[in-house]
């Protein structure tokens, strides 16, 4: 082969030729891609950490990450039962162990006889285990009072974000004008935002009222849908509830409002529940949209189309790192439900690990099974500190003044606006950055406080907001917010 | 809101008006996605499973799966110390009994220490555990004959089917004629073309030699470079070696071509090297593209771009289930590694489970150990058995007239190719099947065996085969063989 067909334009100066994959010759819309929540702050607060391990010296002790999610890695414990059926499976030598309860032993024995070769070492059919997808159905069932759920409807996912991206795919379709366009609200969690930028989809942002608690307008889904049909085609639309990262919880009013909205529309509907078990407020409480689709009767409850998305990273097990999830389908055109299928099927399987934990948190341990005391001790126990830390973050940040924060009904984050100084916004913009994310990178230097600004979830033009979450151990968050108001204070006085 | 927005024209007769995803409206790339290895035939075969559990009588008592690469579902124990590792990761409570040897309890310790909140339940960072991404890139060193190999180049991934997908992702780019087109080997695995299809990237087919034992020919690469030219931006080239579906090893020699041609064209080259530890044939050897590429010396070994892929899912563990795997880059623009790295950061972390098990991989117990007689015995027989099937598997097919099958140098599976009369060729053709396809469900209605027809891998036109596991027990492959065998001697004079 002839080495003359080396372009020796493309030699550059050093002697190396130009890479066949550069930024600019790269997927334009995986450059496009943004996502805040494990952005450049968290890179920022990565090397911070390690600086601290060679010894330079901080103005604190330790990075406290509230940027993420993440329960078990600020210090909360597995509940015990989960991880003991698991354990069992992976190691079914431990079945003849007398240091498991029965039920555990019984529970392990079971999700191996439904898999393949009886170990989570093979593959699963790629919509999941049949037996976990019919316990998941009966989960649902029971949550949503005995409407019927048809395990065929359920599959198993990669985390609830796997199942997201796969409905959001199937939904992408058109070009310019026609181009298919997905509502999600503002703020939102930005696994939407990335998704439909890697897609090519358009973005129609709807904005939640933060006067009402960040409650979901529907005269707002209106005044989004119209614009948003001048340039494309809005074909879906996205709830979060309880919200991320807003943690609001909708009424049922407010639900079946935004079901109508969507069926006469013609939008496909779906529906981040991933926060069910996460509701604190003594007013709120978690209405799923299935429930509420089924009990609006026709011509809702046999057509309008519907996704549901839940997770095993939250709620009270907080298991992030198994990656288990499902997503419900409701009236899916079965031609769709059968293409969903085979792209799955290209994956092989949701993690199997993954799929066995989902079976245990949606059919834990009875009143009558040996395990359930503790099962259900360890379990409130969670939820109880919970809502005592939403309540502690509510109380604090209402407290501090240009800090306003509304009420933390669930999922696991506050959301709070602050007011920045104009000199600071000026040299944020200066910086090229974002005023709120300048705010977080200068109380990440100085506090080690890592939060998301609020730019990374969207928020109404001139706002300024951050998300942290309240998962720190309870004394751990009160000093966490003690500092985090006094450094709003000295920002506030140093730049205005 | 009105009701008038709904459009009545779109009410079926049925009273139900159309879905707003359909057939029709959905993405129509997703459509176009095909995944044989678990397609239409794996359909049936799970529904004459079911059949068979409901007392229907068929000419077989079970469905033998030999479709898919799943050792543990064929029987295949789990690896003993792995298992043994990952409960006590699972549930450290067992890291206080006498039952488990002390390297096991060391090694969870280990990767406990390196997980955050020292759980497997919090999110790792998106790359995956810096400790396991070092465990990786040492084992690189060591199979490489101590060439260097940077963690920070090292990403874990959802088995390999994720990495390979997200490298692609990077690539796609361009329109009409610059569309970005990949070189992939026919046969191939079709998660391929199934990626290919869904990124609207163009494929580019080159033929392995079926008559050189599937050897790949630079001038067959140059031939089909030279043909996508006139139509596409050709910019990637895929190699799978040990080959899947087709079981060669390829020469160091070839490597070298295969890397000098992609040097030359401007090719970033995909090694698909997961069964990199499944090579059987006595003349066979394993080179990885990394080494020869770094012993090849400049332009090549500090220039040429590469991905390289491994998983936890092949091999001598078999551990399909826990979806774990990594991709290696080499090469690459360090602006595009940090894309990469963001891409990665919105499906937030591979399962850390199945990180857990990569690092037991790579890092197996030391001759020193007390798991280390155990562990290789364990090792070297599914290995030797798996040899043993291979070389049974080639024996039977080339004693059988009408078919003929290259050796199984590596990998898990046979890929025959079949004589089939023109009858039955005809026959398929009014079917709307391809030949192989009737072939192979004709096969599995009458004799329960479930292999994947050739056409679902691509094949030279006119040319027929299937491929199947070597997987199941020997015996039980013994039978399956004489019965595959058999039933294609009938085939073949019933319609002659």
């Amino acid at each position: 082969m002839a080495s003359s067909t080396v372009d020796q334009s493309q030699v550059a100066r050093n002697g190396l030729r130009e890479k066949v994959l550069t930024l600019n010759s790269m997927n334009p819309r995986v450059r496009r891609v943004e996502y805040a929540v494990r952005g450049p702050i968290v890179q920022r607060a990565l090397e911070l950490e390690q600086e601290l391990r060679q010894g330079v010296k901080k103005p604190f002790t330790e990075v406290i990450r509230a940027n993420i999610g993440d329960a078990q890695a600020m210090g909360q414990r597995p509940i015990t039962f989960l991880r003991q059926v698991l354990a069992l499976c992976v190691n079914p030598d431990l079945l003849n162990s007398p240091n498991f309860p029965d039920d555990a032993k019984k529970r392990a024995e079971r999700i191996l006889q439904a898999c393949g070769g009886h170990s989570l070492g093979a593959y699963s059919i790629s919509s999941g285990i049949q037996l976990i997808r019919e316990d998941v159905a009966q989960y649902i069932e029971r949550r949503d009072g005995g409407i019927p759920a048809d395990p065929n409807n359920v599959f198993l996912s990669t985390g609830a974000s796997d199942a997201i991206v796969t409905v959001l795919k199937l939904l992408v379709a058109g070009e310019g004008h026609t181009r298919t366009g997905v509502l999600i609200p503002i703020p939102q969690y930005p696994l939407y935002s990335a998704t439909l930028a890697e897609l090519g989809a358009v973005q129609v942002d709807y904005y939640l009222e933060e006067e009402r608690a960040w409650a979901l307008d529907v005269a707002e889904l209106h005044r989004a849908l119209c614009q948003a049909r001048d340039h494309c085609c809005p074909r879906a639309l996205c709830v979060i509830n309880p919200g991320n990262p807003t943690g609001q919880v909708q009424t049922r009013e407010c639900i079946e409002d935004v079901i109508r909205f969507a069926f006469q529309e013609r939008l496909f509907l779906l529906a981040d529940e991933v926060y069910q078990d996460n509701v604190y407020s003594a007013g709120s409480q978690f209405h799923s949209f299935k429930k509420v689709l089924m009990e609006m009767g026709p011509p809702y409850a046999v057509q309008q189309e519907l996704a549901s998305f839940h997770s095993t990273s939250k709620g009270y097990m907080g298991e992030c790192g198994f990656r288990g999830g499902y997503v419900e389908v409701v009236n899916m055109d079965p031609a769709v439900q059968q293409q969903m299928l085979k792209l799955m099927s290209v994956r092989l399987c949701p993690p199997v690990p993954g799929q066995a934990l989902l079976d245990l948190v949606v059919s834990p341990p009875a009143p009558t099974d040996p395990s359930f005391m503790q099962f259900q001790a360890e379990r409130q126990a969670v939820l109880a500190e919970l809502a005592a830390k939403a309540r502690l973050t509510e109380q604090v940040f209402s407290e501090a003044p240009g800090i306003s924060c509304n009420p933390v009904q669930g999922a696991m984050y506050s959301f709070p606006r602050i007011q920045l100084p104009p000199r600071a916004v000026q040299l944020a913009q200066e910086l090229g950055l974002a005023p709120d994310m300048f705010f977080c990178l200068c109380l990440l230097e100085e506090t080690g406080i890592c939060v998301v600004p609020g730019s990374g979830f969207g928020q109404r033009e001139g706002t300024y907001h951050f998300r942290m979450t309240i998962l720190p151990p309870l004394e751990k968050l009160r000093l966490l917010l003690e500092k985090l108001t006094r450094f709003h204070a000295k920002f506030t006085l140093e730049y205005s």
